[in-house]
């Protein structure tokens, strides 16, 4: 199996009411039924309008109290909280929450860089609605239906680093499932349950260089693992709490 | 920037003593010096004997304690904990361990899936030494000096499913350094410290299919990551306990 990851060259700055397939479809990047469209989810969010001004927040008192112990501003605190429905650690000025869809990440995704002036930008609202908006807006433009997938960078527990992770997701196997399936002398498999979706992720962020605008990536070879439905989407790769040793 | 992942074809099964970069060159694939060489680290393992006979092992009382509250085989359980430093978790029929190179890992990744009849396979001894003589030896053998990857499936807090990561690192950038530069717009980068060898490892497990054996794979277009020198290795990817929030 060969895979290859193409960063998509000449997309503009994206606004609030940018039509992303229309920008994808103008690169003309031949893109294909087998291939998978990887979005940063900076692109998705600004187009969707997901931004916050920060002169607009009060922050709460329990913002205030967070942001004075971590060194941090109150209103974008207060911006994080909104975002979040689990604080777990709180600690080197960064807030390790729960997001309200339920991914563990810091600061709840919630972002100042490559912002417009004075605003952050959120996570999108559901990145699989997004994620599925985007296939169906893409196959409207292109006469094919590519998979998508809509990536953040998290920080990891116990290693050092962020890696690209998918967040949303439509038509792409997320999780690859040898569970139960045995070796050739008869032993289960113990690599069984492959995050699909959260290693096309990475491997679409090793297209980008950081110092250019790429918030889009084509990855190919994925073919046996693109479906014609969209699937369960990201949230399939969330841990519920009640099977998660680590919160 | 393009990345491509191939996986090498033609490898035959690994047994100790197999000299690894003399098969890689065996396969006739063209490898440079900006090339990034993937082995998985069952591979790297079984070529340097790094497995246990369960048969040998006489468990100890606190290995049969855990095995009977886990339902393993107290052997197993054994040679898991002699590869540990620390239990963080033991639940659900994993224990979650540091292992004696500082990894937090799912069974300090001892693995019985392809291993040969009654035995299990080991981590590499120092899988950053495992890496630089794999590099040392494909330069003699290809007359060019491709950085290596030494990766393992891992499972990840939080996240469903597993994703390779680098465990073994020899002349590849483990990890890309953003902190403290700004955006156009003056403001600090967030996603700023990039675990480029772990998105490179998860790049190359995708190039795999599980039911081949593959267990090199060749990832291309990370030329500005790949260093002539070996550099800090993927010892540089383990957070040190005293900066870890979740131990």
């Amino acid at each position: 199996v060969t895979v290859t990851a193409v960063a998509l060259a000449g997309l503009p700055e994206i606004w609030p009411g940018a039509d992303l397939a229309a920008l994808v479809a103008g690169t003309g990047e031949r893109i294909g039924d087998a291939d998978v469209v990887v979005f940063a989810h900076k692109a998705v969010s600004k187009s969707e309008g997901r931004l916050r001004r920060l002169a607009d927040v009060r922050p709460s008192e329990r913002a205030r109290a967070l942001a004075s112990d971590q060194g941090k501003d109150p209103r974008m605190v207060q911006i994080v909280l909104d975002e979040t429905q689990e604080v777990l650690r709180a600690a080197r000025g960064v807030l390790v929450c729960v997001t309200r869809h339920g991914f563990v990440c810091a600061n709840a995704g919630v972002d100042a860089s490559n912002a417009p002036e004075g605003m952050v930008v959120l996570l999108p609202a559901d990145p699989d609605v997004s994620a599925r908006r985007l296939r169906a807006r893409l196959r409207g433009r292109l006469g094919a239906a590519p998979a998508v997938v809509v990536t953040d960078s998290f920080g990891r527990a116990w290693r050092r680093g962020q890696a690209d992770v998918a967040i949303g997701c439509a038509g792409l196997r997320v999780l690859e499932d040898w569970r139960g399936r045995r070796d050739a002398q008869g032993r289960e498999l113990r690599s069984t349950w492959i995050a699909v979706a959260d290693e096309a992720a990475a491997a679409a962020d090793l297209a980008r260089r950081k110092d250019e605008h790429a918030p889009v990536v084509v990855v190919r070879g994925l073919d046996r693992h693109v479906t014609a439905s969209d699937g369960p989407g990201a949230a399939a790769l969330r841990r519920p709490a009640d099977e998660d040793l680590f919160r």
